[in-house]
C-alpha cells in the first residue's frame, strides 16, 4: 500500500487588523504599519488543506466528498465573510496573523478529521495574497 | 500609426461592507447577504487599468514608468490596506460594490491621466476575486 | 446611471468527443485528429459569464447571488462531470467543440436571465484549456 | 555540491469513471458519486514531475532537455486526449483515481530515470483541477 | 451562422534591450529606464492570438490544429529563446516595445492566416509580465 | 509554541545565457539547446523565500516587512531588469541555470537574515517559466 497525500483548496474573503492589546497604538503601528489601520482591511484567503495516508481498495485515501464536506459546512461559514477579529470563535484573543490563523484552522479541521483515522492532517497552507503564504505541518513539527 | 492599449494590473488589499443606510436591517441583510455583515469582509482585489493612444516614436503609448507611478504614488494608497467604507475620501456615501468601485477609481485615474492626452482611459477591470469581476469603459459607453 | 459589465467565473470537469457522424471515419480523423478518440477525452472547463446593465441603487448591475443561483442550480448540473456527447439534452446532435458548447451554453443562460431585463448577456468566454479558449457575444455579433 | 530539485510541469486533457467492478451499482454511487457517471466525464490534468540530485559542472541536476523528451516522447502521448479506463494500458484494471494515477505514473516516469542515475524522482505532483491534487514520493514514503 | 472568437495562448521567453539609437544615452536612460540596461533583460512572453469567424459544420471557426501549427512552425521559432533586438529579421531597426512587438506580431500572423479566409486576426494580447500587457486589434481599429 | 514557514514570492526580469567557457561552439550547443544561443535569451523570474521559525507573542514568525525590505533593497535590484551573465558580482563565473541562481541566492539572502536569528532559511524556489522550476533547501539537504 502506497501513502499519498490530497489536498483540497478553498477560499474564503475575511478582513482582520493586526494589533496587539498589550502594546501602545504608537508600538502597534511600529510593529504591524499598514496592517494595524483601526477599521482594518481584508483579503481573498486561499486554504490548502493536506491529508496523508494509505490509498485504500477505493483508489483513495480519504473520500474527496468528505474532505469538502467538513470544509463547506463546519470549516469556511466559520471564516468566510467575517471579519477574523470579531466574528470567529475559535480565533477570539488570538492576533489573526496568517501564522495565527493556519495554527487554529490546524486544530479545527484536525479534529473533524478525527473519524477518519488513520488519514491524517499533515499540512495547512494558507495564501493570504498572491505574493505571502504561510505552511503549518502540526505542533511535533 | 497605430492604436495600441496598454494595461497595468496591481493589487490592493481592502475590507467592506454593503449596507444601504436607506433601508431596514431585514432589507439589507435580504438584498446582500453575507455581503451585510456589520464587521464587514475583505478581498485581494486585482485592478486592470487599460490606457489607449497612438504608438509613438519611442515604441510607447505611454511611458509605463508614468502610469505606475500614477497607480503607485496616487491610487492604490487611497484604497491599500483601508477599509473602503470608512478610510477612502472619493468613497463617501457611496456602496463599495465592484461596481461603483471601478466607476469611483476610473474618475480618479483619469483625472491624473488628463496631463497624458491623447492617451485616454479605456477599461477598469476590477477583480473581487478569482470569480467575480467587473468591467467598466467610462461614461460614455 | 453608468454601464457597467459583471462577470461570474465557474469550472466545470467534462468529456467529449469530436466526431460528425455524417463523415467517414477516415475523414474525422483527419478533421479532429486527436480529440476524435473514439473513448473521449476531457476538460476543466473554464467558463465566465458576462452581463451588461446599468448600476443601480444597490450598487449593483444585478444582484450576483441571482447570477450565481441561476449557473449553479440551472446550468452548471447539466454539465459538470458529464460526457458533452451523451449526457446533456440541449447538446442533442451537436459536435461539442468549444465554440458550439459555447453558444449553446449562451442559449440556457440568456433564457434564464430574460427575468432579469435590462440586464443583458453580453458575452459567454469558455477556457478549455490554458491554452485555448472561445468568446461568443451572441447571435447579432 | 549541492543537492537541488528540479521540476518540469505538464498538462494532458483525460476522461475517467470512477467504479469499482466489485461493487454493485448503487454501492459505486454511494461511493463516489457524481465521478461514477457511467459516461465518465474529464479533467486537464496537472502534473509536476520532480527529480532531485547533485548539481554537476554544468550548472544542472539533469538536462532538462532529457526530462522534457522523456514526458513528451514516452509518457504524455500515452494518457493525453485518452479515456484512463480504456485506453491506457499502465492503467488496465486500475480505478483511475489521481491517487492511483498519480503511482502509476511515477513507475512509468521512475523506469525512463534509470539511464540518469543517480539523478532520481523524488515526487509526482498531480492536479486534477485547481482546487485538488495529490502528492506522491514513492513506495518507500 | 455564429460569429465566435477562437484563442490559442503560447509563451516564449527572449530577452530585449529599449534603446533609441536616436537619442543619446542620457535621454536613452531618462526615457526608458532600467529597461536600458546595456546587457538587456528578458521575459516570459504569454501571447493570445484570436481569430474570428463563422462557425462551420465542423463546429469549428477555424482547425486550432492549423493555428497551432501557423505559432509553432512560424511564428515562435522566430522569437522564443532568442534576443529580439539582435535575432530576429521582422523587428530589425524596431525598438522592441511590448507595443512594437505586437503589431510586428500581427503582421507576421496575419499574413500566414491568408489561407485561413474568411476567418481573420481580430487581436494580439501580448503579457510582458505578470502585471503589464498590451492588446492590438489592427491597423484599422 | 509553534514552527511555521513564511514565504515571500516575487518577481524580477532577467536575460541569460547557458554557455561553459572550458567547452568548445559545437560541445556548448549540444549540451545546453537553445539556451545557449550566442545572444541570450529571458524570463520573468518567480521566487519563492521560505523562513521557518517559531510565531513570536506578535503572532508573526518574523516581520514580514523585514523580509520584504531585505528582497527589494537588497535582492531584487542586483537581479531585476540584468543580464545574469554580466550584471550580476555574485554570479561572477557561474553558469546561470536556475539551478545555479537558486543557490547563489541562498547565500545572498541567508547572510542577510543573519540578524533575524534563530529564524532561519530553509528554502528557496525559483521558476523560470511556468512550467520549470527549481528547490533549494540548503547546504545540509
Amino acid at each position: 500500500m502506497h501513502t499519498v497525500e490530497i489536498t483540497r483548496v478553498e477560499e474564503f474573503s475575511a478582513s482582520h487588523r493586526l494589533h496587539d492589546p498589550r502594546l501602545s497604538d504608537d508600538e502597534n503601528r511600529a510593529l504591524y504599519g499598514i496592517c494595524n489601520n483601526p477599521n482594518g482591511h481584508g483579503h481573498n484567503y486561499e486554504l490548502h488543506v493536506t491529508v496523508a495516508g494509505k490509498v485504500a481498495e477505493s483508489g483513495m485515501v480519504m473520500n474527496l466528498t468528505d474532505l469538502m464536506a467538513i470544509l463547506a459546512e463546519r470549516v469556511l461559514p466559520t471564516v468566510d465573510h467575517k471579519h477574523l477579529n470579531h466574528d470567529v470563535p475559535f480565533l477570539d484573543g488570538i492576533i489573526p496573523t496568517a501564522e495565527n490563523i493556519a495554527i487554529a484552522l490546524w486544530n479545527e479541521i484536525e479534529r473533524e478529521l478525527a473519524p477518519h483515522e488513520p488519514c491524517r492532517l499533515v499540512r495547512i497552507k494558507l495564501h493570504e495574497s498572491r505574493s505571502n503564504y504561510v505552511e503549518y505541518r502540526g505542533p511535533s513539527s
